[in-house]
């Protein structure tokens, strides 16, 4: 394929990515296959010779798209959001195009420095603390991770790790943080790392980090604080209240590929004092060396991460943030909060059903009153039916059913449907079980 | 910006990709810009409200390409190749589309599938050991990771690690690798794990494997096989042998996205029992749980590997590895290797220079024969002038020069272009030093 034939096909295909998403609800959102399906309709083998590209094209309809959950249909309400917008997906293609390996500033200087200054641009929408600020100056910085849970870190590190119990709105506070440190201490363990939670997934709860913070201080533990899904939220003056004590805090992570319409992955972090990450992850071959990295000015991002190698992946920052202005990003969260009250207020409308936990953002907690075993046979009945898709969680050893608000193109009359749909299988539901 | 306005841009996007491609060239392939650059193009805010989209691509021109080094430039030489192909591109751009998280079978079935049932042809195009195969009844299987080094892993894993003395061919060997062993058991020590390399980043040497398989064996040691940059060319058969020992190995991998035109990031790696890896990171909370995976038919790649989410990355295999099909594929690597001995044909033809290592595939080390300061200053006249771009290594001791045929586009005429610029820097600094 020559730049001739790319640009006729990258025509159609941006025209079959718009189809797609624009037609996207008439697909059944949830995937009616087994396990195995794809395989039987592959070859085994490569083929020795090209193939036809209309032939590639016409399997994607025919092999992948009947297997895809489509986290994007209106009617996904499953897990978290996972971005979504046409900027990012223009950005991406730039970024495929220029096809840099931004693991040393050397390697690609626009890769390297247009992230720095969009983590900042990032972290000033956000009030984040100027220490936090690369700027010219500060010590601090951001950086785009592979996002990863603490708890998958600490089997990775060999590092014993203990769970703090949360308290009746499924938060963490500063009294059982104390508790149990001096449990540890007692115990001879040295407690260094603490990892607080803005927005848990299962229920979107916010520990209590004014409390927990000079608490970590004290002990000099290292304090992270986790906001993944809501700290999207935190550019909107009304929900920054919660991010207070963030002050406190070592390093700071959120993902603006959940809510903030930049498309996966892009998971932003922050660090107070640079060097002590850098330091911990430092290798060094002479054929990553460049000169100008001894003038202390330059960013290594290699030396931040796991990984080595990177995508330019700030241009989809810089797209969006350019394309929305910050206020149209806030406009976009406060859209989605405004649905999950709307979806709320139905739920507390009908007696037979109960909220969880307060909803504060975009998810709602809720189910049926009664067994967990009725709970999942009535999520079961929503996810073979196809109409709708959404997960479940436990709290307080109840089985609960999760509404996320997902899709860009999630409206009122979505929600509308989604709770006709549920009240509709919940009636057949409690009259079969009768 | 809606699907008619993605629809008028993306078209132009993908015009401005086969434009850069096209006239790629004619930029110099190494930005000439100091560190900071950047920050003082960009405002140091994002803006409120939506700025235009024609200022932003006017700003690509402006303010990103000035920075960036140009890895698929012909005149790129540096590291080791970043693949670039355009059906890679297009998939790309429709995994942007589809944007779905591959975290667990459930959250996109095909998504997991494909990668399945893509690493199965990979490996057998690499005619890998049966039990590198998932099949349908295999132990085995494939998965895509992110790259790293082992080096990294050790600072991770807190493991303390040795690096084996190489051979005057730069490559490790069973004598000294038992020679180690028993230093370490004898001082109490327990190896447990060893990494071969095929393929090493300074000069692209071969660790005898056949030597080195059987006494991990023996020893009882997780053996791993690196083969980062040259397993591409495994597909040859010609590179095959290269390859064999690798029955001896726990585990495999290599990188799609160097050398095999799967644009960054695809790094491949296969396991010989998945129970290994997936026991090791297991994290399970509920609303990951679905109900298809207690039937022990599906696989679910989180627990594979660190990161919890996953893009839809074998689609760039599936659009390549059909539309190039085997024999394309071959033939891109065969060109590349032949570029690289034809560049070695040069440097062996002038007496002033000196060829530093054997070589089997597109990567070529040679030096000026004389002091190492003398090579720094001819690779710091060679990067200032902007004309071509390599990078150094150290090899016993002496610094040495590394050529990498990188681009796809790279032909004749840019070695010997290359060859010619170098020559021409070479007599000036040898006069200038005289």
């Amino acid at each position: 394929m020559d730049a001739a034939e790319f640009r006729r096909r990258g025509k159609e295909m941006v025209d079959y990515m718009a189809d797609y998403l624009e037609n996207i609800e008439q697909r059944p959102v949830y995937p009616d296959v087994e396990p195995g399906y794809l395989r039987s309709l592959i070859p085994s083998e490569a083929p020795l010779e090209p193939d036809n590209y209309d032939d590639i094209i016409k399997d994607v309809e025919r092999i992948i798209m009947p297997g895809v959950t489509h986290w994007h249909s209106p009617n996904f309400f499953a897990y978290f959001p996972s971005a979504s917008s046409y900027p990012a997906m223009l950005a991406d293609m730039l970024c495929g195009a220029i096809g840099c390996i931004g693991f040393s500033w050397a390697a690609s200087p626009a890769c390297t420095e247009l992230e720095t200054v969009m983590l900042d641009w990032l972290g000033k929408m956000l009030k984040l603390p100027e220490h936090f600020i690369a700027g010219t100056h500060g010590r601090g910085g951001g950086v785009i991770q592979a996002h990863s849970s603490v708890e998958r870190a600490s089997l990775i590190g060999g590092i014993m790790m203990r769970k703090v119990p949360t308290d009746n709105t499924y938060a963490v506070g500063g009294g059982m943080l104390k508790k149990m440190l001096e449990e540890d201490k007692a115990a001879g363990l040295i407690p260094f790392y603490f990892c607080a939670t803005l927005g848990t997934t299962p229920s979107c709860a916010f520990d209590h980090i004014t409390e927990l913070g000079p608490i970590c201080n004290e002990e000099n533990m290292w304090m992270h604080i986790d906001a993944a899904y809501a700290g999207s939220a935190f550019i909107c003056p009304e929900f920054r209240p919660l991010l207070n004590g963030v002050e406190f805090a070592d390093s700071f992570n959120f993902n603006p590929h959940k809510w903030l319409l930049v498309n996966f992955d892009c998971s932003a972090m922050w660090v107070k004092k640079r060097e002590d990450i850098i330091g911990a992850f430092k290798v060094e071959p002479l054929y990553l060396k460049h000169e100008n990295q001894e003038s202390g000015l330059v960013t290594d991002y290699r030396h931040w991460q796991i990984p080595l190698g990177r995508r330019f992946r700030s241009l989809k920052m810089w797209f969006v943030f350019r394309m929305y202005g910050l206020q149209g990003l806030q406009a976009h969260i406060r859209k989605q909060v405004a649905l999950a009250k709307e979806f709320e207020s139905l739920v507390r409308a009908d007696k037979r059903f109960e909220i969880c936990a307060e909803v504060v953002m975009g998810l709602v907690c809720f189910r049926l009153k009664g067994s967990n075993d009725l709970n999942q046979l009535l999520l079961k009945r929503i996810t073979n039916s196809r109409e709708i898709h959404l997960v479940p969680c436990q709290l307080s050893g109840l089985f609960v059913i999760r509404l996320a608000i997902c899709s860009r193109s999630t409206d009122s009359c979505h929600i509308q449907h989604a709770w006709r749909h549920i009240t509709q299988l919940s009636c057949e539901l409690l009259q079969d079980n009768h």
